[in-house]
């Protein structure tokens, strides 16, 4: 095995790899609505026939919600590494449609700023992300096989509270217990530096539905005397943050550390504009807590953000209706040691105690998760992040990020394994956004990343 | 012309007349959505032919959005006095149509509570209420004549802000202008008990929307920094009340007086129970203002409700969507001397004092009308009390009402005309509700109310 002819392979073979992801691409694998259940079934299996083609061992595993696809292959060297690679193939709902200015599902090469960009839902979360380790290890196998074993897991439902997830795992702990878990689900720092991404934030996402009257009633005979659901989730909502942008729940900082100087110093010195970050979206107030930086605010701390509301009439013109119900979908991002269960039962009893006598309250959990940390002093992290500066030219920025993977604390908590995040997004790719997309050159060079750094793993 | 003989015509006649309504509640006449708007014509031409049937010179007037109906028929009595009959034929949305046990627009005929019921959208507003009026017309053209002479407005736009009807007023004056103007939109007493309604609610119905960045965000890539308009819009919205339930707007109550000590003491008179009141809907607690009584709350005092909201991800499971957008849909019922414009000015410089930098709002008016009152020394009001009093063999009570009829604010303002509002639905007619019903003996001993009240007006 040559690492130079592994790289030869990645750029000679660029097309078919695109054309590969673009079959991918074109699977519609919303996780979150039961509508899609056999797209995602579709792609589970086309990942199976992939792998199986390079020489896995691979096999779709049913589950509850969506089947999970477990590939295995071995190096030549009985005594090399063994990494365990996670990626999921369900993307995001596309809603709303109408701001596409394509269809979300027929994957398109188009030129911008110079750069050629693949346009797609899931192009770059993480369909793209995840066939970087694919294509890398199918380039390893068409040149002596591979440095590492290497076994993969691919799960439907990242974008949907990964229920399965956590019994799989317990079910399967022999068979998915490595030296180090591979994830690439995370963002370069910018398009020329690579990042290794070594805090993440956990999640706890909560329904709250509030009901009042036993039906909707007329403002007019009704206005005034009846409780109005949305008044009430309102108040409910407004309450949770503080003048100061904190959140307000019981003991919702406890386990909130500060940042360790070293590490506070290194982000400090990071070149990075708030000024951009946000006037890229149209922005340009920090809105989180006061006194924080914008990259403490969506790396470090903790926050409560309303990911949706609904309630009573919501057509066009006038309807004088006071609403039998209304509901919010509400998520915590975590951090540090925060214990998302004691979250959640924090924010289920501050809405209880806000509830007029007169109203009913319905929760629905969609998954809690918390936050998690790679030490600083890891071999494997040493190592990757020489690799990737190896292929970018530049130092490997070790970053935190604002997503949640969950499955990085299952892996940590039930088989102590470390997991290096490392990906190839942009911090424009527009993920869970209409006109999603992931850069041609972070495929390209995201494969040539996985061989260096499976490579520089098995020194 | 004979009372006795009208009033047996319409007892004979009932099957027939019930025929002709439910011909009226089959048309999908929703005037709020534009794609209902051919049915809204269909139904102003069917009570066009209806009432030229009869004898009624009747002519469809086109406006911007539903064509009025108007039709004229003379009394043999040249010094009649002339009354204007309104109604609309315009009915609310269904939504939400799983909630219908049948067709909302499949009238039908059901036994409960030994009384037969019309179940229909429309059949109580105000299809059922508009053709008692119709049908003691007809009965007194069958037999002699008119006692007064007659004009009728119907219009189509009052279940969505009734936006044409102020222009059409103010350029058919002359052909509008009678003595006194006799309204069917409003609800008895009881089942037994006969009422006026004295005291009519206005109406200001403001939707706004704040936006905040370029696009729906990631809320684990921006979670914290970005501002989310759903919290923006949950903190303007919670801070419209005070805790103790009154609208929090400067001078919101300028303009709102107490009742006179008669009027709330023939209140607190009133077999009312505020627990049967809620009780029926599922509710035990009044909601608004504190140390108010039901009646007032509902009566004759102002409220702030949010009739709708909506932003962000609204369908099955989790997405972790920051939006782009959220948006309410909020009115406002006024009383006494409320004056509507600036009550809409004050809402929308309060929405806009509470925005953050970042954001941005955008507001659509829905019409806005003030609140109005008959005197209580009215001829008109005492002779149609005396009359509502012979045919239900109870005294009429003279009521407020917690709806609008903005038309009634128009008649007052532009012509100068009083109005008496008669009507003969009940408090569970469920209307703006699924399964909205009307009593058949609403229907047909509202006719013969109409019968009696247009006698001792001629009297």
């Amino acid at each position: 095995m040559s690492l130079d002819n592994v790289l030869a392979q990645i750029d000679s073979t660029l097309d078919a790899s695109l054309a590969r992801l673009f079959d991918l691409l074109r699977i519609k694998s919303i996780s979150t609505d039961p509508a899609f259940k056999d797209e995602c079934a579709h792609a589970a299996q086309w990942l199976v026939e992939q792998l199986k083609g390079i020489g896995f061992d691979a096999s779709l595993r049913p589950t509850p919600v969506h089947p999970m696809v477990v590939a295995h292959a071995r190096s030549a060297r009985a005594d090399a590494p063994h990494v365990l690679f996670y990626g999921h193939y369900d993307v995001q709902p596309v809603d709303p449609l109408n701001l596409w200015e394509t269809d979300p599902f027929a994957p398109r090469l188009v030129e911008a700023d110079g750069a050629q960009r693949i346009v797609a839902r899931g192009s770059a979360d993480d369909k793209g992300q995840l066939m970087t380790f694919v294509e890398a290890c199918r380039a390893f196998m068409a040149n002596g096989g591979l440095p590492c074993h290497v076994s993969i897991l691919f799960e439907g439902e990242e974008e949907c509270g990964s229920s399965s997830l956590p019994a799989f795992i317990a079910a399967n702990k022999d068979e998915l217990r490595a030296d180090v878990v591979l994830v690439c689900d995370t963002n370069m720092w910018d398009r020329r530096t690579p990042a290794i991404t070594t805090m993440l934030r956990g999640l706890a996402y909560e329904e709250v539905e509030i009901s009042g009257a036993s039906r909707d009633l007329h403002s007019g005979l009704f206005g005034g005397a009846a409780a109005n659901p949305i008044r009430v989730l309102a108040r409910i909502l407004a309450g949770l943050h503080d003048d100061d942008g904190r959140v307000a729940l019981p003991g919702f900082y406890d386990g909130v550390e500060e940042l360790p100087a070293d590490v506070a110093a290194q982000w400090r010195a990071l070149d990075f504009s708030e000024a951009a970050f946000l006037g890229e979206v149209g922005l340009s107030v920090p809105a989180g807590e006061k006194g924080r930086s914008v990259l403490e605010q969506v790396w470090s701390r903790p926050t409560c953000e309303f990911n949706g509301i609904v309630g009573g009439y919501t057509g066009e013109g006038a309807k004088t209706v006071l609403p039998a119900k209304a509901s919010a979908k509400v998520s915590f991002r975590l951090v540090g040691q925060q214990d998302p269960d004691k979250i959640v039962k924090s924010f289920r009893a501050y809405v209880a105690s806000r509830l007029p006598a007169d109203c009913k309250v319905r929760f629905t959990g969609h998954g809690a998760s918390p936050g998690i940390a790679l030490p600083f002093d890891s071999a494997h992290l040493q190592k990757a992040s020489a690799a990737l500066a190896r292929e970018w030219g530049r130092d490997t920025v070790l970053a935190g990020g604002g997503g949640s993977i969950p499955v990085v604390g299952d892996f940590k908590r039930d088989l102590g394994m470390d997991t290096l995040m490392i990906g190839f997004g942009l911090d424009d790719d527009r993920i869970h956004s209409p006109n999603e997309k992931y850069e041609v050159t972070s495929f390209h060079k995201g494969a040539r990343s996985w061989a260096r750094v499976l490579a520089a793993l098995a020194e």
